[in-house]
């Protein structure tokens, strides 16, 4: 295969990429650093052990899963997306008080409706 | 130092644990379990680039997030713990539907509040 086809990671790691390369289809040659985060976060070896792992047809997932994962990493390198995770419990946890006080406000509202017309 | 007190990375690494082991205080011999996981999925070497690159009052929570990741990844081979981050969305857009849904019969509870004394 030339160089000029070879995928994303055969690029970096100066391998040779042939037809069946793991990351052929999941990581092109024009966006290098999808696969150097990837690289840089779970290391070639381990991001090729779980593309295998997978039926073929899951394997697009994994890789953009994993990618998004690494990405995480870079930009909150103690958190990573576990940061995300809590983030978003926490705006649930919000959610869950804003709706109890909203039922509290309609159960009085109800009341009030059911007062009113006997005044 | 003794083997006993080797920590779990130096174990299952089968390497000398020395004092100044990133992985020490982190990885206790009392649970292997913690550190095969993160070990799969990210690596050692890259587990310890990890925890390596910031403060070391920061490492403790590193390497909790890593296991939470690595846990998430081998029980969801496809999505890891964006797979959670997809469901937690999931649910904060089905609350912002419920709290629309209850604003307008707030609303509607308001109006009839207002119209009922006049009648």
């Amino acid at each position: 295969m030339a160089t000029g086809s070879r995928c994303a990671a055969c690029r970096q790691l100066r391998k040779r990429c042939t037809s069946d390369c793991i990351f052929l289809p999941y990581f092109p040659p024009n966006d290098p650093q999808r696969f150097a985060v990837v690289h840089k976060i779970f290391g070639a070896n381990n991001a090729s052990k779980m593309l295998k792992q997978v039926e073929e047809y899951k394997r697009g997932d994994v890789a953009e899963s994993l990618y998004y994962e690494a990405q995480c990493r870079v930009e909150d390198p103690v958190y990573g997306c576990v940061g995300i995770i809590t983030l978003l419990q926490q705006e649930i946890y919000n959610f869950e008080s804003q709706l109890a006080k909203i039922e509290a406000q309609i159960q009085l509202l109800k009341a009030q409706g059911v007062a009113t017309p006997s005044h």
